[in-house]
């Protein structure tokens, strides 16, 4: 039998029902990812799976090093595709229990229809099959996402982007919607003076507006935000250390920005009033728009000094963080609750330790307005794997409400990675699947737990998003 | 077959004997619990199951509205009962997975004899039943309880409280004791000057005493604490934040009381001091009077201030707060054993980050002198339900004694909610089944296994706290 | 059926098969452990179970203590042998799902061939069959490391130590390598100035090097360090409370030193500072010489004043700590890391809310050089246990490569603890015996798993450790 069989990963006879009558063949809205919209826009073409694969996937990169390949094969494109794709089949059998292990033969079986492990033993046949599957025309970007069923994307931009891509992809259309996402990190990111002020200078062309206060910075996103409503934007996302809420006041706000506009970096204190005060301005816009604001909370970023400078940012050298974050998210979002302006709300958190203190933070703000207003997300990144997804589902379930959960996300930058949903859904039928089989789950209600995996599966995005 | 049967939730064949056998007879002792005194003593009656089950149930009105039941369904009381159960109705589906389902069910199926699903389909027939039993004798307060076969109810009570109604029920015995606990939160919560002094006011009538200095407050505590022992009283409890454990002098301590006195409010600092050393002299007076002291640590309450306008606190707003416990804890204890003054104590925490901690904790004051002298306590408010039992259980286990533990209590103020002690013991048995299934423990030593879940479901409790 | 039979703890058909094929056999490499370099050296005899089993070991105490046994039984000499043995006899049974139920019948079963379960109606005959066996020389401590197929033991060691009974060891080979691992604590704790300057004193000698400056210090320490390195030793370790990496200058540290000679307690501050340069500094020096460096980080020590009078420390009053690591460490590696100068690394975690923190910290500086360069240590302590070792396994698989784990350690003082490692083996055969029978690992794969369980259970730490 191969690895990736029919019922992979669903071990109960009502684990493969709902899998197979309710949740395999569900549309995928995918509300969060990180695809580049030129590719998109563009159709790209890949050259061959090493570049598919392995350009611009910081998961495998680290368990390449972990393995002890050097970075000259990682990130460091002094080797051929073959070369490079060897060192990763050389890793994948040393991957065993990683979810890399899972995700490498999902793909490989969902879209290149291989069912072969890939190994040493296997490389240079598999390397061969992709690479002539990819001179396809259904090997484009635009069929990759078209073969996987899915109806929406959901982009991550800057709010200086133009847009343009996303324009020219709704202007030819290819039976997915791809909308952008308001993600204003840069616009927050105060810490390192230069870099704020380099791109002020770009927000503010984008937003035909000088910025020399914190006053205009906000005129200037207030504009920009309304062009992204325009261009079909219903998400905000952003990424965060911890939540901020300090007390502060407009003047201490405008001393601060004019302290980093004169090239001094804030304090930990000035940031920390920044950045509360910045984000409440922003999540005032969202609940105006009627935006879902989203929350990625506890990353630490680039820890490796030495190969940043020989790798760059973003390429596997980031961890997780462990700073308390209850006080202030709550207050964060009771300050908004309170003016009228809390918009709906996913959090998603890196740090497990913060699962049940965001699910039940997320009960405080439901207010019977919009099922599941404010709810815990998706396991994200370090936690998007089976064991993170289950305590995601469990701790959801039991401290908010699963029936009401918008699911899944692959917050990828791959046009393959669509297999996650499909992860998502076998381990999500089988946790259901085995408390039907367990008794804790009346098989009498098969209707209404179908019902609720199609939900989960799909229509909760669709209805809870808008798009 | 019915979803509530006799082997709900267990397993395997040594899991249903141990349940059968030792298990499922065992009377209940429910040391900790919201129950109202009044409502005992007056053997209260329900108009309605709405009254009986919506009228005070924060974990039901959260979910309600994060299944997009507008408030004034929730806390509104501008809807009939029969309108506000039927939004209850429609809710329970949704809350598959959700401890909530088993709760609701168990508690149909053990108060009403109903084995009917609640959903919008059977809300009628369910309100209408519920409603006829609920006429009858056996559906008032008392017989509630004594139908469950419950010993002894502690109640959670104020220092300032003059326990008329205990008086009164133990005048009147209906077969169960029901003794108060000494929770003196009031006389501790500086942080809000205005309530604090009123607050005073009332405990120095209660003690007939005015109360100007601190050690005017320790005085009158005591003349309190005095009088609860006399009523009964055999716990007391406290609701914290996090553990408290500065260095301070009484000078300090009486300035700060000075300053609150004067309306002012202390700042962090003075408020550790305080909290540190009111606990500490609250704490001697619990191991001089033999007594079990009880730590729950770690919610961050009232957080919507909206809805707290609305409607009111402990309305359903509070969740799970992410502080340091440790050192502070350690320390706090270490002072108290240090002078000889180190009472039996149970620790509970609402974070489950904090399990392990307060468990390796405890171990550090079992010095012999009683068995499970300190102990980590029963899956607390959002860790009550199976997945927070079976961390708890193990985590105890692991790092303590699952023999010695005092077991489960409701922490209810529902008459039907003794059903969560079925449900602990359900779930215990399956737990210690699944060892003997597994060989993890040995089949050979049933009668030892029988006994300790007899004592963990019981004895232990018996033993541990001398009603 | 015996309770520890040949396949005790292995469930399923191919975690057997793995166990018994690929790990049961396996030598045992115990590369970190706190055996008596002079037990060893002497041959140690024991005189009986009592002193072999209840002398040092603070788990059995922990628990006599939660079961109500008094002190005078537990650390206090003043009952026999019999007396303490019968008093342990009479907890076993209350220990059921304490990991201290499996060890103790693992060892007596491993070490005395004995299937009967220790309980007071069996502890006579079993405390009479013991100590007749541990008459013969095959009893002894160099028999009993023999016996269980040891290649290598780490033993943990002062820098001031004089490596005497390693170098007796040396010249009269048993069979086992036991070498000196280098264990810092003492260099470092500044925070109590009069033991400190006490061992300044020890170190000094051993060095040859009076010490009155930090540089002194640090060229002191080189001195020891590379006569460790003559020794054989090939790894340090490091027992924390949380990682420090705050900014100092030199002339602060040569400041914080001078005060501490002073016999002034250095604040907050000064000891974080003081921290950061020698753990750098020592961290240098491992990197240097090829070393593996280790760090437990999490206790919390000696939390009973009044019973640390009576019977000392590390006598079972621990307990964990709850402290941030991850912005500190990882500042810490990248420090070292950008210097070139990164020693292997393990990292070990008290407080399991840290696993995937220190998982993912340990990914940030694999670089490719060495396979598994940085990464996550077995359970310890409180984690050495069934379920921890189930936690740190699952977090090493998801967040790094379990192919590359160097596996399983005593950390013990016993002579008889090695069944420590068969204990893991097991658990580790199960886990992924169960993912091969539930199609999470491709059972086609078997030769490669069988593989991956000889590396984790021998090869790899064989490898790694280059001893």
């Amino acid at each position: 039998m191969a690895f990736i069989h029919e019922d992979f990963m669903l071990s109960g006879p009502t684990a493969r029902e709902l899998y197979h009558a309710h949740a395999e063949h569900q549309p995928i809205i995918d509300y969060h990812c990180h695809l580049s919209p030129r590719e998109v826009a563009e159709d790209i073409r890949f050259q061959n799976i090493t570049e598919l694969w392995l350009s611009a996937d910081h998961y495998k990169w680290r368990a390449m090093r972990a393995n002890g390949i050097p970075e000259e094969y990682v990130t460091g494109h002094t080797h051929t595709a073959w070369e490079v794709f060897e060192k990763w089949a050389e890793t994948v059998p040393y991957a065993m229990r990683n979810p890399l292990y899972h995700w490498t033969h999902l793909e490989l079986k969902r879209v290149f229809g291989i069912d072969k492990l890939l190994s040493p033993a296997t490389a240079r046949e598999i390397f061969d099959e992709c690479n002539e599957k990819l001179k396809s025309p259904e090997y484009s970007g635009q069929a990759l996402i078209r073969r996987f069923g899915v109806e929406v994307v959901c982009t991550t931009d800057d709010p200086a982007d133009d847009l343009r891509w996303h324009k020219q992809i709704a202007e030819h259309p290819f039976g997915t919607k791809v909308l952008p996402t308001w993600r204003p990190d840069k616009a927050i990111a105060i810490e390192n003076p230069a870099a704020y002020k380099e791109y002020l200078k770009q927000l503010g062309e984008a937003a035909d507006k000088n910025i020399n206060s914190y006053a205009d910075l906000v005129e200037a996103l207030q504009k920009r935000h309304d062009f992204f409503a325009q261009a079909g934007c219903k998400l905000s996302d952003h990424g965060l250390d911890t939540f901020h809420a300090a007390d502060y006041t407009m003047l201490e706000i405008e001393l601060i920005f004019k302290k980093v506009l004169l090239g001094k970096k804030p304090n930990t204190g000035e940031r920390d009033k920044f950045y509360s005060a910045l984000l409440h301005d922003l999540a005032v816009m969202d609940a105006e728009t009627g935006w879902t604001q989203q929350f990625h909370v506890g990353p630490i970023r680039n820890n490796s000094s030495r190969l940043m400078r020989i790798a760059g940012p973003d390429t596997g050298f980031d961890s997780i963080l462990d700073l308390e974050i209850s006080a202030a998210g709550n207050r964060f979002f009771d300050h908004l609750d309170d003016e009228g302006k809390l918009a709906k709300t996913i959090l998603y958190c890196l740090n497990p330790k913060d699962f049940e203190v965001m699910a039940t933070m997320a009960g405080n703000f439901n207010d019977g307005s919009v099922p599941g207003k404010m709810q815990l997300g998706a396991g994200w990144w370090f936690l998007d794997q089976e064991s993170g997804m289950r305590r995601q589902l469990d701790c959801l379930s039991q401290l908010n409400l699963l029936s009401r959960f918008v699911g899944m996300l692959t917050d990828s930058r791959s046009f393959i990675s669509y297999t996650r949903h499909e992860y998502f859904r076998r381990i999500l039928c089988d946790l259901v699947g085995a408390d039907v089989d367990s008794g804790r789950l009346p098989a009498s209600e098969m209707q209404r737990i179908g019902d609720m995996i199609e939900d989960v599966s799909y229509r909760n995005a669709r209805d809870y998003f808008g798009f």
